[in-house]
This record gives C-alpha cells, sequence and structure tokens, in this order.
C-alpha cells in the first residue's frame, strides 16, 4: 500500500495535478491507522519510507518516518474529517489548474456537472443526473478550511459528491479505498476539464 | 495478441483516452472467439490473464480469468454488432474528451470532417472528401444504445465510417484488425481535434 | 543513424507529430544514399531494419528491407527535393494538428512568424525579423505537390525557411544533419503553437 | 549534482519548457564553482560531463568539459547576475510557450499574478497577496538583457520574485538551492498558465 501511494503521487505528478510540491494523498492502512505523504516535499519523488502514520482519530503521528525533516502533509486534518464524514478510505489533494479553474466557474457554491457518461463513475450516478461538486473558499490558514469542508460533508445537496473543491486552489477527492480513490480523482478531474471545455453549461 | 491488447490499453490510458476506469477493446482471436477486456478496471493495469474469451455471435463466455471478481466489459454487445455489420477484427471504446466535444459540435446527428489529409487515414477516403461519422444519442441503459448503434452501421451516409460518436460519452472506432483500429482511433482522435480547433467549420 | 532515426519517430510520436501512421523522416546516410522510413505503418514502431536506402538524385531503391511488406515513404520525392535545393541532411514530414492550424492562419501564402526569441533557433534569424514560413495547397496526388514544393523552395522570400507547411496536412521541417533537423523540428512546432495561441498576430 | 541538473533538464523538456536546444539551468556547486549546461545543444540529453564549472564573481571557465565542441550558455551572465543579487543557489532558464504569453498579458512591466494557493509556493507569500513577476524586453544582444534583469532585480516592487520574465523569450526562475529551484520553476510555470486561462485577470 506504501509503494501503491508513491506510485500514485507519481502519475499525479506527470498528469500535473501535484506540482510544485503541492497536493497530497493518504489511504487507510488499517483501523485506526492513517498513512500520510509528507508536506513540503516534491511529491513525485515521496518514498515508502517518507510516509508518516497518523492516527485516524486525533491525527497523532504513531509512526514518523527514519528523516527527522519530514512533517506530515498539513491536509491532515481535512483527510481525517473526510474520512470520518464519508467512510474513504483514501483521499487525494490535488492542485489540477482544472479543479482551480472548474472553481471559477462554479454557480453559487457548486460545480455543476451533467449531460456526462463519465457520471456513472461515481457511485449512485447516472449520465442524467444534475451532479453538484460542493466549493468552499480558500482560506489563508488550515482550520477555518476544515470547518467549511465538514459544513459541505453535511450538506443533502452534495450527499453523493466524492469531491470538494476549494477556490483558487484545488479539489479533494476520495473513493472507498485506494483504488476507487484513483478512480474518483481521474473521473473528476475529466469532469473539471469538460465543464470547462464546454464553457460552464452546454 | 492478449500483450497487444493491454499495451493498446496502457497507450490510449497515457493519452487520456480511457481514464477513470472508462474505455474498453476487443479483438478477434481466432474465427468465432472475441478477446474482451473486463469491466469497471483500470483500464492501464488490465493483464493478459485478465481477458475474456467471449462467442462473437452470442457473447457467450467461452473462457472466464481467473480472477472471479472480473466481468466482462459491457460495451460486449456493441462491439459485436460492429463486428457483424462490419467485419471488424478489433473494436476500440473510447472515453476521449474530444470526442465527446467533437459530439457536441456535431451537424444533427454527424460530426462534419473535411479538409485535412489524415481523412486519408480512413481506407476509401481522400482529403477532398467530406466525411461523416454518426453519432448516436447516449442512453442510460446498454440495449437502446446497441439499437442505435445499428442503426447507424446500416445507413448509407455512414458506408464509410469506421466509427461512431456517442453523445456525452466518447466513440466506438475499429479496424480490419488491431493495427489498424489503433491506427484509426489515432486518425479519429485526430480529427475530432481538429474539429474542434476549427470551431466546428473552417 | 538508423537507431536515431527510429528514435526521433517515437519521439515526434510522443508529440503527437507523426500518430495515425502518419509523418514521416529521412537522412542523408553517406553521398548519394538516403535512409528513409517505409509509408503507411506505426511510425513509433519502425524499427532499424525497417528502413529503405534510395538514391538521392534518382529515388531509386538502393537497399529495401528484408519485411517485403514494406513500402518506401511516399514523401520520398519531396524529401530529395528539398536535400537538392537546400543541402539538406535529414528532412521530417509532421503531421502535427499545430502546423495544420497554423497553415489556416496564413496570409496570402505563408505563416508569418515575429517577436519571438524562437526564431534564433533557425540558421541566419533574430528575434527581431519577421519570418515567413511558405504554405502550399494540400492535393490528392503527390506530383502536384512536389512541384509546389519545388516552386516555393525558390521563392527568395523564403530563402531562409528551413520549412514548409501544407495546407491541411502538416509540414515538411529539415536541418544540414539530424541533429539540427530534430532542433528545427522542435523550433517550428513551438513558432506554429506560438502563432496559434497569439491569434495569429500579436 | 551533476546528474540531477541533467535529470531535470530531461523532465523540463518533457514539460516543454525547453525545447529546441533552448532554455537552461546552473547550480552553485560549491562557494565559488558554477555548474552551468552548454549552450546550443538539446537540453534533454546533456550529461554530466558536458557541464562546465565557472567562477560565479567573473564568469570565468575553471573547468570545461573534455567535448571541446561544447560552449558555455549565453545565459551565464544572468545567471551570476541573479546569484549575485538574490544569493540564488539554481536558476533555471524557461523557453516555456507559457511564460512568453504570460509576458504577453502583462501590465506594463509586470505579470501579476492574485487568488491563487500557489502563490505560497513562493517564499514569503500568502494566497492573499497580489504577486507581481518583472517582464524585461528582450533584446538581440546579451549585454543589454542582462542590465535590465540587474534592475528588476533592485526593484522594490519585484523583492518577493523569484522569476523575471522576458518578453517573447521566456523567463528566468530560481531558488536557495536545486530543489527549491524546480519547486519555483513548477509553481511559476502553473500560475503562468493560470493567468492565461483566467484571461489576464480574475
Amino acid at each position: 500500500m506504501r509503494e501503491l501511494l508513491c506510485e500514485l503521487l507519481r502519475l499525479f505528478y506527470d498528469k500535473g495535478w501535484v506540482s510544485g510540491t503541492g497536493g497530497g494523498i493518504c489511504a487507510v492502512e488499517a483501523p485506526g491507522r492513517l498513512l500520510l505523504a509528507p508536506t513540503g516535499v516534491h511529491k513525485e519523488r515521496v518514498t515508502p519510507d517518507d510516509l508518516f502514520v497518523v492516527d485516524v482519530s486525533s491525527g497523532e503521528v504513531l509512526e514518523a518516518p527514519r528523516n527527522a525533516a519530514l512533517k506530515p502533509s498539513e491536509c491532515g486534518e481535512i483527510f481525517r474529517a473526510i474520512i470520518a464524514a464519508r467512510g474513504a478510505g483514501s483521499v487525494v489533494h490535488s492542485h489540477a489548474l482544472s479543479a482551480v479553474l472548474a472553481c471559477d466557474r462554479a454557480s453559487d457554491d457548486a460545480i455543476v456537472i451533467e449531460h456526462l457518461e463519465m457520471l456513472k463513475g461515481i457511485p449512485g450516478l447516472s449520465n442524467t443526473d444534475r451532479h453538484l461538486v460542493p466549493v468552499v473558499e480558500n482560506t489563508p490558514r488550515e482550520p477555518q478550511l476544515t470547518a467549511d469542508v465538514e459544513r459541505v460533508l453535511g450538506d443533502e445537496r452534495f450527499a453523493r459528491a466524492c469531491a470538494i473543491g476549494v477556490r483558487d486552489h484545488g479539489a479533494y477527492l476520495w473513493g472507498e479505498d485506494i483504488w476507487e480513490a484513483k478512480k474518483h480523482t481521474e473521473v473528476y478531474h475529466f469532469l473539471f476539464e469538460a465543464v470547462l471545455a464546454r464553457g460552464g453549461s452546454r
């Protein structure tokens, strides 16, 4: 699982979704134990030994990498909020430009996605659905972002969303395990690009 | 042939044509035997052992992969309809955004392609031809899509097309063997991108 | 040199310049002997043994690959015309969409390129020059294209161009040896993309 | 460090930032000793043995590669000006189209960047900052460019910029060491692309 997380970071880097040391990833390794990538490092160069193990509930670091210069991802609190609210097994944080631009096109507080077969890639959705991805405002400091993330996770309009956009910033995307998180990450980036190419509405 | 199918899935994944577990591929391995990729899996990770062998006429599974979790591609029925109508040896199902957007630009029920040397990549066409690629409406359920696919396969206006667009969804592309299917897949995606870049008409 | 030609075909394929079996390459191996890629094959899969050796002056095949199914590139005549007129050591034929679209933007019979440092990549040019790349009309048959190519090669306005655009088709690009041909191929594709992004004029 | 410089050139080449032999890189190997890539060569093919060592202060070549055909990068003077003014440990010269186009969008003499989380990738900046990247005019000859670079390096408005755009040409980007230079190169190219996608202002 550690190697797979690193492989996905390399894959997402190649796609331009975690460039400039941005972005991140985590996955529940075993009940209560969350594997978490370090912050501020070139994500495509993270090795299995660089991962932290943190407590899913408290965020406490259970095991730190030998490299003492590494610090756990600043997304940890948001990752854990998503896991707590949705039972996710893995969460990806994307810094893709397409995510930023899709948030620019949000109507009110949501990216509206419809008329796309790729919607079937999200559990419970059909190509005939009108899917809303919540967008929260970016903040200079992490704690306020977590509160907004928790708020939209509890909003019934977004009950089926497996993604949250962060304006000017990127997106969080998740699945019940790493493979579904990878799938949803690819699906939503496709959807974001489709929304952009269509000019925000068909 | 099994390895080549997997290699092409990796190639198409790198180009963004089968992301998010979408898309698919098949090829006639021997008379009556169709090699078919599984559904719902990350297409770039399909291995030769993951392929199904189905009966070209009936769609019956002749040989299933050892991995019992795998299910044959839901495109199987459409793949077989194309093989029956056109004598194709291999069919690709693309989820490329360029295919979706080219369908958006369709005039009536066809993508109109002209003034392009790349048209010579399709048998019987010259750069001076006006080529029509049929577009069928997307459906929540497979059977209706198959009926529409069979209808356009029988439409004289589309007699030379080796592709069918599916609105909001992607495209089916085929050739007399795997290599020609690969060629046509590349040719049509180029043509779709050209149509988009030119704004739908020259 | 054979391996390098194949490597460049793979590189250009990855960039989308020779997709769908389109495009081609040649290089003068020794006085009078021209190494020439075969036609109608997937260019990224050409191996050193697949290359033809043709007489630079007459176009006669001096050495054919063992694989009797291969035929020499149909660009051979144009390649030889460019070599004869400019003393090129290597010529690339690109099917890039950017080349097609830059020809769409041509003023009269030339792509106008200016205000770009990358112009210095072409011998004798400065960033302050206004550089003209000739554009010839595409033809269903090769011979007429060769005549037009020879005409623009003799046009004083295009004396410094190391590229010829072919409308709806792509471009020919050359250099005094393979390395300069690679450089010019990259430089001109950058210039084409810049012309497109700037909307044809600054 | 030599191998890393070559690896970064290959990475930047794959991203299209140093194509057509353009662009360059340098890094301070030890006090006073600057590793410098050669000029006019295909940057993705530079090997550790191809690098020059020059005196950081004087620019004098301390060690030349065995390959006598190689010449030190023409960016050397600008590289050293940036190192002198900012204490940079590594400087990258990009020929990316996104850098050229972002300069086209400059207001007066600066690219204006705001409303982007990725700004946090630059030391001292927050996502709420309005960041100015200076743009200097391109020149046919190097010396005048150096003077302009030194001028903007001393301009208080650009005190936090780790990049300088050169109109019609590209950009210089730097960091306190190679890894930070890589990070800033990726961050600024993301920012340039965001500015372009947003049409120059939000």
